[in-house]
């Protein structure tokens, strides 16, 4: 309200709100600048979560619980301001996933996008609608919303990878269906790498009066360290860095040049030894892994320190800074894809 | 989780969360299937607003604080499943504006995209980058984005419409960004109906080297009763009735065909006497205004009664069937915009 | 070619060129420059038809020949430069026709997309897909590409309007169908007006299940004057005038914002009596329409005085200014539709 | 016209034709049928250029003109229906373009999109825009319109390839602009494999305020025969062939997921030795190369042998079937990116 209000005035005010609550009447001009507020004021805290502590913890679960038990053996990386949802942004999810020698998670399908970034271990898999995709260290891999999914892993060592999910996007909206499979395994559908060979070269499928196998909206799910980080290294070879971001490049849907899932946009970067990035700031709230070297955050007045596969959240609009202490390569997702969808997007460089 | 625990596992996993709590971290497996439900489990209820009695409030609300002073004088219609959260469904927020003769309500802008729909009054207009929709009862208003807006009732009768805003969704995605301008009311640009003339025709004006003094991707802002109960009256005699919707026209955005705002979808619907729609649910919670007539919401066991200017909110996934006891002529919005963008809309159709 | 030849070489050239000429085979160099010239070079040339003397021969054919023996009773804009191409652009074909009281032109449907202009006459209809736009003088109607359409008169006086196809571009693509219904006249479907209440006022059909009656990606036909001449004059009255163009609109379709049909863009201006345009030339060459007053179009060192109701044709990247004698309101469409989709568009602004 | 007329009539109106020809006047109905035929009627026909003999004329051109004198030493492959036009379908070009030891073909650019597809030959480059595409046999290498291209062959043996470029087209829209560097090679920008590393992944470079080196629209331009043949073989192995097509694979464009370029689409098949296919056709005159093996085209009535290299064209609605003789691998190229975006795009499978 522009104005105060006397003594008078806000008992005969207090009276009327307390006459229609039972109506589910309420008083705009109590709560305006809170709905509606200059900047964005996120409840969400800046967090970096310890990739050596979560892992105790992670395998003291697996002596616990089984990932069949469990449907699902995850840590959920819940955010410190928003304790009981689930949630690492107020839109995103994120937990890190175990799945231990010869087990098994078992098949179901979500509206919920997922992404998984693999920390550790080799040659577990991803199945997406009996594919598999199978994972090493530091892929991308994607079981896209409405995909049949389950994770197997046939090695003799523990995987472990993130998760990054919509999860409170999907809530958000109320419109999450899911449904298990009666069998916890997929049936194979095609041989592991059929997917990625098609849709992975800039080229699709072409066919006559069918469809292709995938969907045609959503066909690649599986993203290779093997080719990004090449990739990354070329581009910092060669490329002016970007003064805010460093080396960066975005991972993308084939289907339509887009983020890689409709809610959900992923990326990695490298700066070099010694580089620090002017400040940004940016809509996004942004979930970061740290793949190679060490580094320290910088968000105001805040310094935090970077070390192998610790995971950060930057919530919206804080002032971001990335100093490389060494190389540092960093995996990045956010709810960018659904706030440029939804005109919402915003950054600020200085 | 697929299977019971014994005490002693049970205990464990209480100790382990205890011990990993403090540093943000929390199972998955506790929360999995509130977290990915079957379907959607909206928190919001079924609700309806009689227009009379909201009317009466925001009268009383009239006497005790003027619009200037409240800079928007609204009683927000929140849902009774969601309670302090000031919102319709977890995705929208709706709330009935009175403006009194002679006031202003003072001009801001933000992220946050709000429809009005006018309830009662004639003559008083919104300004929108300074050019007035000079509204009458039942029109469609828009105020995207990041447009400048203020209100004024010059009339000698107070004004009353619907609000429907985003404000939750910007919310949810941390995105919102305010200010008001340094004056009440913004300067006249352009006379009233300017945009009205220059696009709703499906026409655009076409330029040089220049762009158009309104935005391109959003131009048009005022969608009159005048042109569309015409329209939806041609439909009724011509059209085949729709068994699940009755007669119904969207409103679109002339710039691209798809709806009225980007997170925001709109339409209207006649559905003649005794005329009753077969059951029909959908991922979008909507909000309906009974434009004309009388009628009958029956939504699984329940049975609402609709009576002239009432609001009704449906949230998502609940079975809706629509009796006309007389003609019954409906407004309706929701989150189906962004849902469609973002891939998750849903319905069924019994 | 870069570089002269001597004779020898010139001689064993033509040698070359002579023995692999029967196997398809003949050299680029010969050609290389006039294949890939530096700017258009359009074989079309500048041309204005007088229409009362084209009018006078349109009159004499209805004597000659009926609109059912014809087909389409047409006289063709046959450009001087593309004789014998039927073509008053290479992309597009303009004609004008003319429809008898009485007269029925028998139903058909084709690839190439159609637009007619109205110039004279009031009540005479196309019927699209059996329903009838009712044609009023500087209406305009289209018949998309694939869609049932006749024409009638049920009037007492002739009706004349001007026909812009994209002949001869769905012939460059060899990509043309067509057919004959049996009847001559499509079936009613639906009473006038249906269609352009349903689109016309940016609002759509909203069904459950099924799709509309109407195709989606091409619902509207009708324009009429009644609806865009108040609206250039309201343009006229509020905006500042483009230097380069006048006061302009631009036809849209409505299901996607953008130009009236995939292959043709079409506009309408008015130019205040006394103002000339700056230069200007475009690569999509143009067919004016003059609706009201007199000017004079400037095409380099050419003057054209252009009288009510003449046809201008202005080829791709002529420098063109217009001059309004009086106040001057115009007609104009050209191939700018394909040619933003193949990223061929350009225009230069003096 | 749908009835004969009599002598009397058919005097009268070669007089009116007479009379009205000087004013660019002509009648329709002469022309109608020709004008809109009931199905397309290509005055292209079905050829097919045996590669040993062009390659020998190729190299006596090397004999007797340079690279650098003819800009581009091409044969055009001009189709036998098309004489004089240049063009092996109404609306592309192909050619077989021929660069010796030591030689430079000039930097230059146009509207105009070419594609180039390696016959023979290994170790010459294309540079766009300052970058060297290295050229590998059954490469696919874009220079699309607008870009800066060279051409070199520092390597001992010559290179040979197949140009398909959209310069009929351009024609057609009368939209063509072209201009020469004053340099013969363009400076070199960044080392061979850049953009390739870059966006040849499903990535594409992020910047802050900034946008990429390349074109937005048009980043890629090089398709490897080491990435697409194994990605073909792939699809066979896996992929339940398509009865019409064969097993197939189109390369796209990153940017969009569309084809390569904005006129043209590019793909690859493979027909299992024995395999023929159904009787398909399509409005998309074809192009094909044959890159491995032997085979048989069927169309309607005529049979042609298909050896190692040879280039067929196939206009548009012809029915065709293929026979792979041996495992038979075909390189196709056509106006299907053109014809989809302009709505006319057809086919039809038996």
């Amino acid at each position: 309200m522009s104005e105060r209000l006397d003594n008078d005035q806000r008992a005969q005010l207090q009276a009327l709100y307390a006459d229609m609550a039972p109506e589910g009447l309420t008083p705009l001009w109590e709560v305006l600048s809170a709905l509606v507020p200059k900047t964005p004021e996120s409840p969400a805290t800046v967090h970096r979560w310890r990739y050596s502590s979560a892992r105790d913890y992670l395998l003291r679960a697996g002596d616990l619980i089984s990932a069949e038990q469990a449907e699902r053996r995850v840590l959920i990386l819940e955010n410190p301001g928003l304790q009981g949802l689930s949630s690492i942004t107020p839109s995103l999810y994120a937990g890190l996933q175990m799945i231990l020698p010869g087990e098994v998670a078992p098949c179901h399908r979500h509206s919920q996008c997922a992404l998984r970034f693999v920390m550790e271990g080799s040659g577990a898999y991803t199945a997406v609608d009996g594919e598999k995709a199978v994972m090493e260290r530091y892929d991308l891999v994607l079981t896209p919303g409405g995909q049949w999914h389950d994770h197997g892993n046939p090695t003799s060592q523990p995987m472990i990878w993130l998760d990054g999910l919509d999860i409170p996007t999907v809530r958000h909206f109320d419109a999450g269906f899911a449904e298990k499979l009666s069998e916890s395994v997929h049936p194979e559908t095609v041989p592991p790498g059929d997917t990625l060979a098609r849709y992975g070269h800039n080229m699709r499928p072409m066919r006559g009066g069918t469809a292709d196998r995938r969907p045609s909206h959503q066909p690649l799910f599986h993203y290779r360290f093997a080719d990004w980080r090449p990739a990354l290294e070329t581009l910092a070879a060669n490329a002016e860095i970007d003064p805010h971001l460093g080396h960066a490049l975005e991972f993308l849907n084939p289907a339509d040049g887009g983020p890689v899932m409709p809610t959900i946009a992923a990326h990695v970067r490298l700066l070099p030894s010694g580089f620090e990035t002017r400040e940004r700031r940016s809509s996004d709230g942004t979930i970061f892994v740290v793949v190679e070297g060490q580094g320290t955050a910088l968000i105001g007045e805040t310094s935090i320190a970077l070390e192998h596969h610790d995971v950060l959240v930057v919530p919206s609009w804080r002032p971001l800074r990335l100093r490389a202490d060494t190389k540092l390569v960093l995996f990045g997702f956010s709810d960018r894809a659904s706030q440029e969808k939804l005109n919402l997007y915003k950054e600020e460089l200085a």
